[in-house]
Formats: C-alpha cells, sequence, structure tokens
C-alpha cells in the first residue's frame, strides 16, 4: 500500500471544578471544560477544544504545551497526559488530519486568565461542538472518572489544602453523582493517597466545628490501587 | 505555523507467556514479544514491531488489524488496545513518520503460525532493536504491568480454564518477579476477577491432589478496582 502523507493535529481535553454559573439555580460546584468559539468557517460559531497543528521540529507534548500557554498559563495545569487519537479519515473536511488527544486538569480554585474567545463550559451542558470535539470531550471525562477510582489524579483538580467537605465536592463534580464524605475519606486515607495536615479551618456554616485539612500525599501521578500481591517483592 | 505533513504508522507490542526456549536452563514461562527481522535496510537484520503505514480509508485500530493479521491469526488475539503515540521529529531517518503504537495480547498456550521472518523473543532478552522500538516494547510492557494492577485484562494472557499454579506462572512471567498463588487468588477472588469453575484437573506432581480450576469471570476488559465509595449510585 502507498505512503499516504496526513496533517496531525493536538487538542487538549483541559477540566476544572468550578462553582455553576451564576445565572444557574444552583451554585454547586461542577466539572468545567476550556472551549474557544470558533470564528472563522469551517464550522464558524461553534466550540472546540484548544490545540493546532503540530510543528516541524517538535514533539506532541511539546506542540500541546506551547498551544495551551496560548490560552492558560501553563504553571496553572497540574496535569497533562496523551489520550487516545482520533483518525477516522473523514473527521475534519479538507485534507486529512490525525488528531492525538491530551488530557489537561487545572485544580480550582485557580481562575486563569482567558482570551475573549475562550470559556470554560460545564461538561453537563456542552454548547454546539466544533467536528469530533464532543466525543473528544466525552472520551477524556470517561478517562478522568476510570483515572480517580485507581489513581491519585484528584491531586490535579482539588487545592494544596482541603477540608473532606471541599473534596467530595470536587470529586461529585468530576464523576457526575454525589460520593459520600466519610467513605471518600476512608477509603482515600486507607490508601494514602490524602493525608491530615494536622491543621483546621473554621467551617463555613455559623457554630460549626472547625474542619480538618487535608493534602494529597502525593503530587506526582500514581496508580494507587493497593494490590499488594502484586508488588515486587522487598 | 505552517501544517506540515508527517507519514503515520501503526505497531503493535503483542506478548504472550510462553515456555523458556529449549536450549535455556529454566523451562520457566517469561513473557514474549513478537518481532520480525528487517530484510532490507535501513536496520536491515534487527527486529522491529510488526505494523506500518496507515492506509488511505482505515482508521488507526483497522489498519493494526489489517497489518497484524499479515503475520499471526487474528482469532489468537484476545486484547488490543491503543498506547502512545511516538512523535520525536527524528525517530526514524526519511520523512517524519508518526508512529501509534498498540498493546495486543495473546493467551496461552496458543501456537499461532509465523511467517518464516517473525518470533516470539523473551521481553528480557531482546534482540538487537530497530529505531525506537525497544523502547516501544518497554512501555507497551509497563502498561500491562500496571494494568495487571486495576483491571481483569490477565483474561486475555490465560488458557480458558486454568489451575491457580498456571495463572501464578503467568502473572510471575508477565510482571517480571515471583507472585504468591494464594495471595494472588484471594484478591483475584475478592475482586470477581476469576471463579472456581467447580471441576478439577489432574496435578502435575505424581501423587498431588487435584487441583481446582478457575476462569476469568468477563473475558472483556474492565477496571476491576473496588473502590466502592466512587460507584455510581444504585
Amino acid at each position: 500500500m502507498a505512503h499516504i502523507s496526513t496533517e496531525h493535529e493536538v487538542l487538549a481535553a483541559v477540566f476544572q471544578v468550578r462553582p455553576g454559573r451564576p445565572p444557574a439555580t444552583s451554585r454547586k460546584p461542577a466539572l468545567h471544560v476550556l472551549l474557544w468559539e470558533r470564528a472563522l468557517d469551517p464550522e464558524k460559531g461553534r466550540w472546540a477544544l484548544p490545540g493546532g497543528h503540530l510543528g516541524p521540529d517538535e514533539d506532541l507534548t511539546s506542540s500541546v504545551r506551547r498551544q495551551l500557554a496560548e490560552k492558560v498559563d501553563l504553571r496553572e495545569l497540574a496535569h497533562l497526559e496523551q489520550l487516545a487519537v482520533f483518525s477516522d479519515p473523514d473527521r475534519v473536511p479538507g485534507p486529512r488530519t490525525i488528531a492525538s488527544t491530551f488530557l489537561g486538569l487545572v485544580p480550582s480554585p485557580a481562575t486563569p486568565e482567558l482570551p475573549p474567545d475562550t470559556r470554560w463550559h460545564p461538561v453537563s451542558e456542552l454548547p454546539a461542538m466544533a467536528f469530533d470535539h464532543g466525543p473528544m470531550v466525552e472520551h477524556a471525562h470517561n478517562r478522568l472518572v476510570a483515572k480517580l477510582s485507581y489513581t491519585n489524579i484528584g491531586f490535579a483538580l482539588a487545592p494544596s489544602e482541603f477540608a473532606l467537605s471541599t473534596l467530595r465536592d470536587i470529586y461529585s463534580a468530576a464523576l457526575g453523582h454525589p460520593v459520600d464524605a466519610t467513605n471518600l475519606q476512608r477509603v482515600l486515607e486507607r490508601r494514602r493517597v490524602i493525608t491530615r495536615t494536622g491543621t483546621t479551618a473554621r467551617s463555613g456554616r455559623s457554630g460549626g466545628r472547625p474542619a480538618a485539612l487535608y493534602r494529597f500525599t502525593d503530587s506526582r501521578y500514581r496508580v494507587t490501587d493497593e494490590f499488594a500481591a502484586l508488588r515486587p517483592p522487598g
């Protein structure tokens, strides 16, 4: 078979847990994804993931970092990893373009400055999306949900120190369903994913007890599953 | 930045647990990877992962299936999934070529017929490898080891029914270190990864008790981690 040439783009699904927007009936924190509005055809007015074409002298990770830097301050990104490749021959009009997708996470409550064409959208209420970027967000969200269950990836969504009620809100938002704070604490402490700082914060509720503060034990991504039978000896 | 065109190839690290080769001092099962010997320059005589260039009308998964079919009967593949993209601008000589890698698993004791240029090599004793295919095997092996700890992926390396001693040999070979059969049984039964068939097999040792037979509960890939606090309610 003849060798064909294709174009290659990198696209990032960058997530953050943020308060619901003011007009919403609830200000409950929700998982948001960073999107920009296309000003030109094709798909003018639709919303797209940040990213763009691979340059001649860069690999995929350098490329996505360069292109994300145009949208957000990279120091705000606590985690960035390669996800799936989208390679359907007809996924975009024009020359065949293969897309490598990335997962990026911004801790709350950071408030990165955004360019005027760019906005956070709740994952549960995506606007009209360009090309195959809707399925890309869904795929990245599914990977995030899975990784929350067997890794410490929550560190990249949480503040550096937090009360358990804050962590519960972050996990609930990222997973898309309610999580019990006591169960969450039990599981994450048993796996040494979170550690008590020894300090407390005043509860937001008047008269409430001061809440114990926690932090993630590691701020480097790792599999946390306690499958001790499979660890190397010693 | 100008849009550049690149070529795109798909490459598969296909693993199987197989007995050590006869001249080896031990016939202990070891993890092997499927490689073919390059007959032409560049890198003539070095060993490479099966795969090749993406065709004009296929996506990555169709392409890797088509190209693997030239090396091994696809019905023998119990698992195939996309792994990382290797995109260093200078990874191969000639036109820039981006490589998407895949992980493939063949259960033991299948003995696929191989073309004459193709052979199973122990992962611990790789021959001189072409291009960046050595690091690709290492990366795929690392992913396999991680996935053994939080998924049921072992089903794709094991026979349909097996004694625990067989499963222990398969896990030990894939992980690269000894595993205790009793611990393995405890963990995998607790997570409902394996189930007793209710039948037994005669032990290989003379006078040994007949060994209970097991099977994998599911033969579809899933995360098995018991992180119940994070499951959707109901």
